[in-house]
């Protein structure tokens, strides 16, 4: 606390992001990282725009990979906001569409940033309650409202929801904008982008964070109406007109066009999941049905958070989020075959 | 405008960027790029860090990079935030610092990105009259306020401040936060970082885009008392708490090591900026003395709005802001000796 923080500054209570470790190696499970690496392809345009260029500032519109994008989606690139992760996206959409006057909505059990960003621009909301297997009901989007927010696989749940019943949450707020955040959708879920052209309200988000095995290269798209993009475009230039570097625009578009290797990574991530899923049920967990990169199970008589603590101390990091409702609930990023089966292996010793 | 965007979005008006063109080469002396590339350390760095680790968040906490920065300056990691650009680093730090209560000072004639902060978080704000050859008065900035951002040198004029002057205002405005934007420092000016220890009210902000050659990277810093860095990180990590990839972060940390390279890179744009000053002098321009990598000038009796659109048909980009009290100006980036002959040679065609 400072006197020199604004009232805002002191009243925030900032979002707090997975562990990275610096101490040891750890299996690490923790953050919804995917454990094979990028495109190739994406590595050699890095390597390759890693040159004199970088003297000047890269284009502010973004243009190639939105156009690269536009390509992938059958959008056009009028469609299409790219940003530094979609966490900034997010972070330039609440001020962008939702307003002081009415509360947004989003589910009581969810990524714990959308709370952060409301206070961060003081825009009230309200949480509408998942029941007890953490599902989303349509119905209950139906009140008064001055926007919404739904993330499709779910997190930290991993909870999927079919799209038409996103589509009767779009059907039933035609005047407000709802966001769908997609950061998880291509470990199996199907995507509501077809939708775009019907839904003016309607704003997707994805990463390249989790599917494209680039968390580190901070790249994020929003999909959306032009109008919508146009309303991004007005926040991010009263912000920072320039939130890619040269690299992440030149590895996000390799990323993009290797088709070939996105699929396959999917397809070993999914593998791995659906393998893992059956491993920790058969120990005793109850597992969510996942369409994400991560599981979350919950043992009917033991402590997830001590689970958390005696694998941390054998050197295998999971996600624990010590808050009502899902205090008794571990989240376990998918790894390799390898690190999944050392972590079943540590699993059955702890917790039988 | 759009049924679907906030009042605040409809009521924005964002920054814009200079040109950055697309449809042919110039010789582009209008974004205060420099004309040197990086530091060769910095692009084997990125190169190197463009590998499988990418599939990895990066550091949230920017920590290697501010230990670097901290031994360069002769201040601790605790003194230090780092950004995507100073941009960034000034969007977080508007909210952090500055509240509605009372309106923030800057220059009339300064950086017209700060306005733009201004009213993205709906913060009141002053400028403050320059003297006919844009000069700071200091004794102008001992009115009520919230706040203080001072740029040293001042864009676009390139006017230079000494350093007893910036003391002026700083001891002056105790209860405030004053932020002094050194991004053009490196080119001859001395900086305010020694006063750091001195004023815990003291925010300086620079750029790795200017005098380090990486415009095309995102990355800036900023340097105060830990409790200013708190406050900056409070609100960077409701916004989104990996802002800084893994390439900006091993890029930035060789280009900061390289000490030698960075001395006689801004050595060279000094000398180019000697030269370019006295012969645009000779044509018959008034330049303003700078200390920055960009002169300001205006010519007698020319229009400096014609000579603008003159150099660009001759493939010759500089910047013309049409805005009173400087619409009779010129602001030309320092490219090589070669682009700075050309330019000067341009020029002489045209103004006589």
């Amino acid at each position: 606390m400072s006197s020199y923080w604004s009232e805002l500054t002191a009243s925030l209570v900032p979002y707090v992001p997975g562990e990275q470790p610096k101490d040891q190696r750890y299996i690490k499970l923790n953050t919804n990282e995917n454990p094979y690496p990028p495109s190739p392809k994406a590595i050699k345009a890095i390597q390759e725009a890693a040159n004199a260029d970088l003297r000047l500032y890269p284009d502010p519109t973004c243009e190639d990979l939105r156009v690269v994008l536009a390509d992938y989606y059958g959008l056009s690139k009028e469609h299409i906001f790219v940003g530094n992760g979609s966490d900034e996206i997010l972070a330039f959409a609440f001020p962008a569409f939702f307003s002081a006057s009415k509360p947004i909505l989003f589910p009581d059990i969810t990524y714990t940033f959308y709370p952060v960003y409301a206070k961060l621009y003081g825009l009230p909301y309200e949480t509408i309650a998942t029941d007890d297997s953490f599902n989303i009901d349509p119905a209950m989007y139906r009140i008064p409202n001055g926007g919404i927010v739904i993330p499709n696989p779910n997190a930290p749940t991993a909870r999927y929801m079919l799209t038409d019943y996103l589509r009767e949450i779009l059907d039933a707020n035609r005047e407000q904008v709802v966001i769908v955040d997609e950061a998880y959708i291509d470990f199996g879920g199907e995507s509501v982008v077809p939708f775009v052209k019907d839904y003016p309200n309607l704003l997707v988000v994805q990463t390249l964070s989790k599917s494209r095995s680039l968390a580190g290269l901070r790249v994020g798209m929003a999909l959306g109406h032009p109008d919508l993009i146009e309303g991004l475009n007005r926040i991010k230039n009263s912000f920072n007109s320039y939130t890619l570097d040269r690299l992440a625009l030149a590895g996000a578009v390799a990323s993009i066009e290797d088709r070939v290797y996105f699929e396959e990574t999917n397809r070993k991530v999914i593998a791995t999941r659906e393998r893992s899923c059956e491993a920790v049920r058969q120990i005793g967990f109850e597992v969510i049905e996942s369409k994400a990169n991560f599981l979350f199970m919950t043992h009917p008589s033991q402590s997830a958070k001590e689970i958390f603590a005696t694998l941390k101390d054998r050197g295998i990091l999971v996600r624990y989020f010590d808050k009502p409702r899902i205090e008794r609930y571990l989240r376990v990023s998918i790894g390799t075959d390898d690190e999944m089966d050392a972590f079943v292996a540590a699993l059955r010793e702890i917790a039988s």
